[in-house]
């Protein structure tokens, strides 16, 4: 048994980690972190993990990370890039943050409105969208969690990129998001009577997440390519939809899913037509794609959707860290959506 | 105090209709029909009006329409030809159904799979999309309720095509809706456990509202325009948001909306780079539109948002039903959005 | 018009008077304060009010209380007890606080721990449950509205009480009330995400509103009556549910609330054995209640459903300033619930 | 690996099953029924399990029993007594329908309305309350799965009962479920504008899972007991919350539940003063009990919290079936509540 350190237990991302190495049959819980919460039992924190025996709650400082083998790193933006670089150089490193998911530290500094504070780290970092940089992340130290809009909507577009049927500059990518990527904090905008019952576009043209695109879509398609891009907040916990315009024709963008994903466990090619919801990925580490015809000649509809704290956060991490440790990609992620 | 019949007072519009006119200075409620449920009290099939003195619920045939000044149709596509066509010929009707809004008869047979069966008051009807058919609404005897997914994209666009600042080849509508347009039939696609906590799209490429997109967005340009469109279903009861991507200067397009919509009392323009939600302007027939640059030079993205039982239904009716009877328009139709 | 003053518009409460007033025939905004938000436009901090022509919001200090005729309180616990003693003498106030509903300072001292500061005017203020207060509220400057889940319970049992029809010790009320009955304060309890999809009880055994129970439910008694009574968080915005327990005759029980409640406008009694939805008076000022008799002889079960925005608080202060103006007292008010 | 028949795979406590044995590691899916849907795949009747190799729905009578270890039967009530007793008379049955949980016929003729058609096997049922049938389930043939109403308030009353330290006359049971107990059927009642943003209660005074409380409870309390009950209807897909007064001491309350749960896998004893959440039990077999002294003395009220889906349906089916199996109790249940 692997053992692993979560650093940020008391996030909903850092919840959801312990939720899947709870039946993960080769990771075990060393230490959970949460430093506004330490001396706490995780189940006051989170009454839905009541019943499993963990450790109590501590600061970062107060872990043995001697007798840790690999850390999940699920702080705030900026936080993250700080305490990374404090841990002992050769521990592995899942993080769940945006710190280290841009290669180029000029756009990092653009996006995040300061300069990086470990720019060594991100030159080591391997991007963590596990179907594209598989073989980095066997090798890695140090991963970086992909956004989940931005998992969302490269799932349901690098394939495509890759293969060279459709326009790289006319990519319309459309977005709903659950609540829970907002995470636990206390903010009037999180609150259940300003998000039930309606629904609003957030972050219109300054998203941080395009920032992922950018890097991802060019890498795939060997040339600079910038798409629109428009978040929404749904009135829902969890789940991600992407739908994403694109020129080119839709049997084509259908086969070259079809090739890209036909070996890949997680990912789900649905047949040419039909489209997917995200209640029936809910809970589980599954993506669904869905390809239709536009009516306009030449033009597709692509949708993508996942759980953004599974597949999109979370799993995805769960994922990242059994590669790194030489354990069967899909251990402790098999579990079947929940629905309803 | 005008005669009101609404034939169809058994579904959401129904109910919605008979709730703006209990607080209408000028329309009073003089027979309600609902064929399958002839004979019950409203307050039995929709107790929220249990507290008005409504008429019994009758069959169609059981109505004196010699003691009715205006018909509100609500009924279902198709029967809804059949039912306005055996109306007294001078009776003035508001229908808020599918079978007068497209002029061209061979548009509406491909469309909707069967010849009209009335296609001369199709060439009476006006189309009931207020703010730009206003004149001809009041000389109106038959007006038609726009589709509410065909209304909320209208707002957004119309103003833009007509004052020639977008492309018109380039308009890709995107839009969330929430469950109470697919109104009270028990079909299992709008159960509760069907629609919480999850999004997806619908009627994707095949959506009829888009019939109407292109005969009124081809009015406004002068010449044909064909529109991308996905609708989505959000886990809400009431609300539309239409996100457009079009090609235009945002600054263009945002002082188009401002100067199309000054003096409309009930389009309410957002200040440049603010945007819309549909929790506030839930149960109004107030509809708020929102403009922000797009980081694509020359792209911009734009939002209308709108209740789809009133500014998108029997809020629209009101408003026309005024007009039609020489009434003031707004009345009846000045309560302020509920929000939370 | 009588010129009225918000203090505390920031909060839901504060809002829903706003929209309450902005179709009130009598009523007209003359002032609005937050003093956080000091300075903003209301358009800002409700984007749902945005298209009314409404004063800035300003600090109190900086009001003009001889340009108001009746100021609406909206405060919070304890503080408003400051504020309202630091109010022109003359001024009618309406409170919806909880500072004035106990009348007995200890009581008060004991559920709210600590001393009143402003004992005189909690012996002036008069309790604001209209239909049992009616002639007390039309001479009073001072109105205490009533807790919101209080009102609900009260609702479903005064009538019983006072007719001797139930043993008054041998009550149990169970209640579901919807979210915004917490404020916009940003609180995690309050988070979409700690709501949605879940039920729970709070507060158990020790709810502040228990005091209003004791205090009313033994005048009307008249002897000492102490109740069980536990409130639950719903997954809905608005609306409170009261299932009340109670030894009695089902018929007697219903014909007691029949005979209470004929002539009031807003309270609605359900033929017997038909029971209330929170939906069904949603965003209005209607309390439906109905009377099951139980599968136990001598039993009955009492249902009464309200807005707790509306009849639970601002609507309930807009009636008691109706009748403290001298206005009639449903005006401003009438407008049918919105459902769905 | 056993093999598996579920007979009622469209339902959603069908495809429950088909979640919980998709990880599950001794149990295998043989064949699926859905007499309507024969024909179809698993994957368009439910996309969340389109991922899963699953043989293709068929009618009943097209099952070879001779290749299955065991039935889950997930039919309507009343069709499912006349299924079983057509099956092969060694063939180990888990029912999860209505029909075989009552043990007196003519208290089953009362409450569901006809004669029972197969009373011979009513006989040899065993009641599906694992933790208090345990030794009886395993040497069951048939097992009939408890109300998911039933059983929630059952956990929270029977310890109790069994070491009398309440009054079996004083019971009050007041419970709130989510949406999915009703199933897929297509019903008005169900509809997301029925059900959202709203609560009221159902079946009211004739609920039929009071059926099974008076027989349960009277066999713990060794007399006739008999409950007043009352279920409502939250707007949440999944969830069970039962609130129970009863006259007996807190302490005396808590401790009872604490020694008869003590080695109890999936029932977990909150400390005296904490109460339940449902999302904290959402998507898994847990079941929290929470216990707080009311203010009148001599009063406590209990709080009880499952999964309608998982502890109240097709996980107490896979705990049964595992008993009667002779497999570890707790298998294929293990997975951690779903939150948020």
């Amino acid at each position: 048994m692997a053992r692993i350190a979560i650093l940020g237990a008391s996030g909903y991302t850092g919840a959801e980690l312990v939720r899947l190495l709870a039946t993960h049959p080769s990771l075990r819980v060393a230490a959970l972190t949460a430093d506004r919460k330490a001396g706490a039992a995780m189940a006051e924190v989170f009454p839905h993990l009541g019943h499993l025996a963990l450790p109590t709650l501590t600061r970062i400082e107060d872990v043995d990370f001697s007798a840790v083998d690999l850390v999940f790193c699920a702080l705030p933006h900026a936080t993250t890039q700080e305490v990374v670089a404090a841990l002992p150089r050769d521990l592995k490193v899942v993080d769940l943050s945006a710190d280290f998911r841009l290669r180029d530290m000029a756009v990092y500094a653009e996006w995040y409105g300061h300069e990086h504070r470990a720019p060594h780290l991100q030159e080591a970092a391997v991007y963590g969208l596990t179907e594209f940089y598989r073989d980095a992340i066997r090798a890695a130290r140090l991963t970086a969690g992909t956004g989940c809009n931005a998992a969302t909507g490269m799932y349901a577009v690098l394939p495509l990129l890759e293969a060279g049927v459709i326009d790289p500059d006319e990519i319309v990518i459309d977005l709903a998001t659950g609540v829970s990527g907002a995470g636990r904090a206390a903010k009037e905008a999180s609150l259940f009577s300003e998000v039930a019952e309606g629904f609003h576009a957030y972050n219109v043209a300054k998203h941080r997440h395009m920032a992922e695109f950018d890097q991802e879509f060019s890498r795939a398609a060997g040339r600079p390519v910038v798409c629109s891009f428009t978040a929404h907040l749904a009135p829902m916990n969890r789940g991600i939809l992407a739908t994403v315009y694109v020129r080119g024709e839709a049997e084509a963008v259908h086969a070259a899913f079809s090739e890209r994903y036909r070996a890949e466990p997680f990912l789900h090619v649905l047949p040419l037509g039909q489209t997917p919801h995200t209640r029936h990925v809910r809970g589980s580490n599954y993506c669904h794609v869905g390809v239709v015809a536009d009516r306009r000649p030449g033009r597709t509809i692509v949708f993508s959707a996942l759980d953004n704290l599974v597949k999109g956060a979370s799993g995805q991490a769960v994922q990242n860290a059994n590669l790194m440790l030489g354990l069967p990609e899909t251990q402790g992620l098999e579990a079947a959506p929940l629905f309803p």
